[in-house]
């Protein structure tokens, strides 16, 4: 199916490839997974397939495909590589993370491109790149309504040519990831400054004293393998040249890396939906009820057509979204941002629904990845602020855009 | 707000005349309208404005802007024309037919051209095109479930150079205009034929023995101008040289007709849910209850980023159809040709209803266009096939598309 | 089908006598009915069948059956009446008026009944306790947000023994009624008093110099028979006797009529839900699409059995209100009297929405009675207060319920 | 908040006693219990808080509420118990265990009590009436769709004094449970019977040879501590005297026990739903964002509005049932017992999902009973059942009710 109005030819190109590579090495890897991962008996287990599939897709030149800077991967725009990144959702715990694309580390090594000094660059992104490290980004207070990044609690005190940090943060994602060497964290700086300058961003080694990973939070009964932790910070001392930009850049770093990540995560979330809408017709063709296949039924037919009717918008709405970010800018495209934010989760928790209630009790446990991306993407609709958050962003745009008095004029 | 991916110089162009054309004549001219109609007493009368209109419009080249043959307009893709459909959409008593846009008098020129005799063109369709006179189409009959467009039971029977026409037909269009001067006419010629052979189309002038309006059929409480017409065929002669095309061709030329018709009624469709967005977020600001302005509460704030959201997601489809036809064709624009069928009027109908809600009493009296405009486009989850059929064209082309094994080989 | 826990005998009984005349009067009456409305040319008629019907009721004794005292009627509890109420809901346009217990009739007679002095009992609550005359009711205005009834802006100006009254009103149902022959009229007596003991009600005849009807608002293109009206108060002079109960009790007054007035609205709508599933159920039987009837399309029936479990728990609610109101008052009922005047109208607009769609053209028309009940029903969702109110009352009762620390203490 | 139209005294005692109990008892042994079960490191622990609570519930008479038969129990209706497993469903992993309420012991209690001979009441029953061991029953199958009874696979073969039982199920309840001893087994002993006449009963001690707990299924994440195990019967031999009433009496009696389970399950998801409102509005009062506690926000108000709604009225809906079972039959209420095991979980979903949001990342958690609540109701909407088939059984009902010909005749 065309996916888009045009994408372009190397684009095109790369969808091909990545393609190739899911149904060569992806598809087939997952029973390996599932079963490295069992054998294990640690949900926060490193397996050994991960580690064959980064190799094999580094040597397709299938690395870094998320990375705008061509000096550091294909350079592809937010358009091209935002249908790469559906590609790799179909099969979200192992392809982003094969293909060196996984959240937070993406986001990471985006802000250490742009805001991290030489030292950062050579001590951690070089390693991000390489895929040797992996890396959690520290943000959401348990404290405090995440919703307002303002709320943010944790303290980062200056004493001389040092940083004290003192807070809990939680949903601290891949804290857990055995690979995890290396943190950024939002915090205080300047409780006194205006509103959005008094925070700021620093890295933080995970070894550094006084970090405590205090437990790994399950999503439903999930514990994810890459960890959502709960973190302790105990008088932690970093240097100053641990800071990110200056004082009191937090807010507009954590600006920065938004659109792009929120593209990444509703193209994944598509694809996700396109597994699982794959998934509801092959079980309803399979199975017979009162004398005839499940597919056969109108009802079901139904679910069918309303899951492409609303997977085809949301993904038109991301790629409308990346297009513009590409285009005029992440400002001109607010509205698009936050309404996909809202829109892919949303759509893609119906078709994975529908997927789950055609296929019965496999749909809930682990016999089908189903429940898991339900869980899964039902964190998207309060990670990186709750949808109710992105309809205020849109409705003051709509509100300023009309004349209070259009009705009467017209 | 961009909403689309890219329009051309020339669209662009085209958008930014009309929607002067629009704010300089016809917004003002929607109460010059109501009154002329009011006046007349008659809810059939052809009020002057439009005629007035019609004159303006067509010495500002803004003329016959569907017609894809630049011999007859400007020669405007699909993707061009769905950007003006949608402008029209926002007044849609007067803009379509200003424009000599309206339906089905577009689809029956579109018709003309394509499958007309020299004598058709002379005759009828040349003065469609100079909007000196309108037409109607008759296909849809009381007795029969009209979702299957096989159940036509209309007779046509060749007695030496004639076709005798029998049958009833309802919901036939624009019969009451006062310019109605002729029909193209579905009917059956060979009940015998292969099922998509047995159907075929003749042109019909309204002035022939034997037909009769019967009676206009009101939408809810609604008498429309042009008219919703009860039409009886009473042994209906015509002449050999009415039929268009040959013999069975009549279900080929309704596809013909169909996709083209689809984008521009969804297209009015989306500017009638912009106008009623507009219409809702200008009132919300203008009305205080308990203190407040309306505006200011989160519900109504959601009711806002909902509809924009969702009119956003049914533009981008529908633009995506008309790129489709533009580029590789009807047929392979099927799943989106069905989808905004069913998209369109039901987004348009739940943001008309959310304004109707805002406006209070007005919302559903004629103070505002609201609730007009709402029957209007419940009509259109009817016409042209129940969403319920165009469900099924979808979901019997994704059945196509997944392999049932594909959950047990992936 | 069992429609609540319990009945009485004598509601038993009176439901089995009602749906008998329902059977051998009403229903056969609507196309006499229709025939009539449509020979006299006028939306306002009052045809002769309506008083046959009346005649016909009354002396089956089946007349004022919602007047709560023995004295005017059989003197029913609300639970008794409720079940009645939805038997005329069926036949909405011919049924509530046949038995005398037609909106707002009912709510004047009972405020009459309650606050009226003797002279208005013997001038206006007589004869209309005798179906002689018709009466409306006059409160909504145009300028003001209606949802906020301390909005209201009529001003009541007491001059010696006179009160002058100027305003507009809108929305005064029955106004247009041949018979209505007087007016319950809110307005502000004291601007300076305290929020609630503004207002107050009078007793005007339609009569009275400086009453002008200025018109007859449609309802998505229908002018009711009896007429929403706009009415223009132009000095209009009433004796200070008009008075119903005191100065400053037109708000104690409006609540007391509220609470069964919702109840009988609610369970007219679940009637004219019942009779839309009924023809939908019917019309799904009948009609062949593509080979089988359907209703034997599984999306089909989903939405048949929809609809029986939502009409079924709106009744129930409905119920439980009424029984709350016969046992331990209004105030007791509060958030199930808010909560039915969301529910019933919103439950009632989805069933007779499937039931058009499955009537395809025809359930647009006239030729059914759904579009008709449609467009009376949507407005049910804004008059006495739109569904935000309601859901605003119902909030307020559950954020007193919960003790803020509730979540923390067990 | 009156919750019924009326409650009997002594069902109404109960409700005072249960509440008090889950006040003073079961409250606060949640963190007690969530602390044993995590310092245990087996999910499938059995926690001697468990013990403890049932111990005392049998002291204060709080014991065997579920069973009809007054020799077992307090005797209660269907409709009086409702009241109390709605009570315990508010803290549904310690309340219904504690008062020997919980499913499916109380199905198999029934099925014995019924069905069972002298020697499986003295063996099993016994023991299970005083919570001294737990039970599983067998009948769902992960190869055939269990929506459809009659596709059950696994064979009872007699093969003289013993039946031999070859087969595997999945979702057997209570079969991880450390004091599971029992099965009641549902299988085939005579495929070539009448369609419902094939199925047979068996009592099946855990013990027996050839019976393997293969694993047990998660929920999302979740292994339950009862455990929903897969189990392979394998040449697994019974005595004939295993046979529960007779040879093909299997789907009969599965039917029995169908409908007070459904009561109980629907009671059961009510109370958590209640129980996730009260966590939803004491969170929403508490947390500020943007400078104002979520409570005061129109948004969250309506939630808060529809979630009583919603609640209120699959409540009455599910007493109903109850009410209908106690006085006209299972048979009289089977649409009702059809509706409600749609209707209560589908409510429940929505409510606990809205809390979930209010909750943030707190409510995917397990810092709040919320997600795991969520994962058990999803599985409902499965069990005994899909949602779908239990829609077609009220379509067949309605179907028959409406004469096809009713819009013509009336």
């Amino acid at each position: 199916m065309t996916t888009m109005f045009e994408n372009t030819e190397r684009g095109t190109e790369y969808v091909k490839r990545l393609t190739a590579f899911m149904d060569s090495h992806v598809y087939p890897a997952e029973a390996v997974y599932a079963q490295q991962m069992r054998e294990s008996g640690n949900p926060n287990h490193h397996p050994q397939i991960l580690e064959d599939l980064k190799a094999e897709a580094k040597s397709q030149g299938l690395w870094n495909l998320f990375h705008p800077h061509a000096e550091w991967g294909p350079g592809l725009t937010n358009l091209e590589y935002a249908h790469l990144a559906e590609i790799t959702g179909r099969s979200p715990q192992l392809a982003p993370e094969a293909t060196n694309c996984n959240a937070p580390d993406t986001g990471n090594m985006e802000v250490l491109t742009l805001f991290g000094t030489d030292e950062h660059k050579e001590k951690w992104l070089r390693p991000l790149l390489d895929g040797e490290i992996a890396s959690a980004f520290a943000m959401t207070e348990p404290a405090v309504a995440s919703s307002d990044a303002t709320n943010i609690e944790t303290s980062m005190v200056r004493e001389g040519d040092e940083y004290v940090i003192n807070g809990r943060k939680w949903w601290t994602s891949n804290a857990l990831h055995e690979n995890c060497k290396v943190m950024i964290v939002m915090g205080k700086t300047d409780p006194d400054a205006p509103t959005h300058r008094q925070q700021s961003m620093m890295v933080v080694p995970m070894d550094t004293p006084g970090v405590k990973v205090v437990r790994g939070l399950p999503v439903f009964g999930y514990q994810d393998r890459e960890g959502h932790a709960e973190v302790l910070f105990d008088n932690v001392r970093v240097p100053t040249s641990a800071l990110l930009a200056g004082e009191g850049d937090g807010f507009m770093i954590s600006q920065a890396r938004l659109g792009p990540g929120r593209i990444h995560h509703c193209m994944r979330v598509i694809g996700m939906a396109e597994r699982a809408l794959d998934l509801l017709i092959a079980r309803a063709q399979q199975r017979v009820t009162f004398g005839k296949p499940i597919a056969t039924r109108e009802n079901i037919k139904d679910w069918i057509a309303e899951s492409r009717m609303e997977i085809e918008m949301a993904r038109l709405l991301t790629l409308k979204a990346a297009h513009l970010m590409d285009t005029v800018g992440n400002k001109q495209a607010r509205m698009e941002i936050a309404a996909i934010k809202v829109v892919a989760p949303n759509v893609a928790l119906k078709v994975i629904d529908r997927a789950i209630q055609i296929h019965g009790g496999g749909g809930v446990s682990d016999d089908f990845p189903l429940a898991e991306m339900w869980a899964h993407v039902r964190t998207l609709r309060l990670a990186d602020g709750p949808d109710e958050v992105h309809k205020m962003t849109i409705a003051r745009q709509e509100l300023r855009r009309v004349d209070p008095e259009w009705g009467r004029k017209k």
